[in-house]
């Protein structure tokens, strides 16, 4: 790999946030990696993992020289931070962030660029259930899709950056961000709503049942609690950000359940058959994209 | 192991039927291995497989002289395979059946069960997306719970079908059937049944968005369709069958889901945040409890 930028800055050093700063530096695509978190105990752990060269105690000089920002903070936060850093950009540096929601992240930072600086937003498909700096790992991205809202940048900066994405192993594709929005408000954002209700529902059960549903939890479940253990803030935020998209999608999701619920109770068992059989369609269509 | 039956009699060779065939051989838990599947290209796949012992053309001669009979096809079928093979039975032996639901299984089994036979239901909380007998394998049950539904059993009839449960690599656990139908109406069923309501929700999306979000189907998504792969008659037959319990947590899980659609179209985030950090520390008893 070539070297792409001679330094680059990441704000934020979650799992999405380390995983750059490690696999940035792991295939030499920077020269030099800084990186900063508004928790010290996270910088203290980013320190103690050897993650990127640098953990900067300051926002403002980790961003100051950097060819390239990468804002992972939860979407609720990013323009508190480009407020912030704002006026120690290089100037023709470029900014991304890694956010999970693309309009309101636009609508949110774009008004605090200043002149000389570009943002392109982005947002990687790659994630685990696990946060903080311990849970980064370098190949996060590898054959996964990282999503570009180009947003009019000039090539000038938007070649070396697909490169930079690329480079940390990621496929790339350029998308609109209301559609993207929508792309992933059924993709993601929907499902983790979801695996975060049932598995409240549980909580909420009688003593007993409850415990026995921890003890029996069986497949499906299981994978609803392992959803259900994302990160709070990350999460919160997500909704707050995407609510016309998502609320759009539940609004379909619970027309099909009353659908599916009705055939249940009134024994409609062709109902059920049809649809359980044109989902396994959409299985294989998954593994034939390579996506599982 | 012990040898604990001299001759058992698999009923219905699909994932879990030829794992429990494979398995009892394996271990050698039976003397004698037979297996009859009421469609003829499964007997063929089955027979190409070497699973077990024997593969039987008649239901009647598969059952003869077995000491154990399991009745593992879907749950809508048991009554109709139990009419069937009733006059065939040794006198003395069991009959297990390893259907999801078990309150609609004993009425529809226990009525054609002959004097001298012994019925004990019982349910493996084990299974993958893949079915038939290709799918089956002898570790299935490693470590898994196989719930027993004693029933008024006796002594001689229980304990050796335990150890067999048990040297099939089980953890065994008695349990009364109206309690486990609700306990598996939120661990199973209910999670299958979204799974399969989101994945139709996005089969039903303009062309477009839904061949972007098999493209770009993320963790979560994917989560819910590889549930949502799974055998459709097996499971049509499950929401017929426990229709009841599965109402009831579906009725608690929209109760919750329109609480957490409201705090959206309000932007009631602490809402949010409060449900989505409790939700994560059912995820830290399911690892404590070993089922992950």
């Amino acid at each position: 790999m070539a070297l792409i930028y001679d330094k680059i800055a990441v704000i934020g050093i979650g799992l999405v946030g380390a995983s750059v700063a490690i696999a940035a530096k792991h295939k030499k695509l920077a020269g030099h990696v800084a990186s900063y978190d508004i928790n010290a105990d996270a910088r203290d752990e980013a320190r103690s993992l050897s993650i990127g060269d640098e953990i900067c105690d300051e926002i403002e000089s980790c961003v100051e020289e950097a060819d390239l920002v990468i804002l992972s903070v939860p979407v609720g936060a990013m323009a508190d931070v480009m407020i912030k850093i704002a006026g120690s950009l290089k100037q023709g540096c470029v900014i991304t962030d890694t956010g999970s929601t693309k309009s309101s992240v636009i609508k949110d930072v774009k008004p605090h660029v200043p002149a000389g600086v570009h943002f392109i937003p982005s947002h990687p498909m790659a994630g685990t259930e696990f946060s903080g700096p311990s849970a980064g790992f370098a190949r996060l991205f590898e054959g996964r899709f990282w999503l570009i809202i180009p947003d009019g940048a000039a090539p000038e900066q938007l070649v070396p950056f697909t490169q930079f994405l690329q480079g940390l192993g990621a496929t790339t594709e350029e998308m609109d961000a209301k559609y993207h929005d929508r792309v992933v408000a059924i993709t993601s954002h929907l499902p983790h709503l979801i695996a975060y209700t049932i598995v409240g529902t549980a909580v909420d059960l009688e003593s007993d049942l409850k415990n026995d549903v921890i003890r029996f939890s069986a497949s499906g479940f299981r994978d609803f609690t392992r959803i259900a253990a994302s990160d709070p803030v990350m999460w919160r935020d997500v909704f707050m950000n995407n609510d016309e998209a998502v609320l759009e999608m539940l609004q379909r999701f619970n027309e099909d359940l009353s659908y599916l619920q009705r055939a249940i109770r009134w024994k409609e068992a062709d109902k059920l058959f049809d649809l359980f059989t044109r989902t396994r369609d959409i299985r294989k269509s998954i593994i034939e994209a390579g996506q599982d």
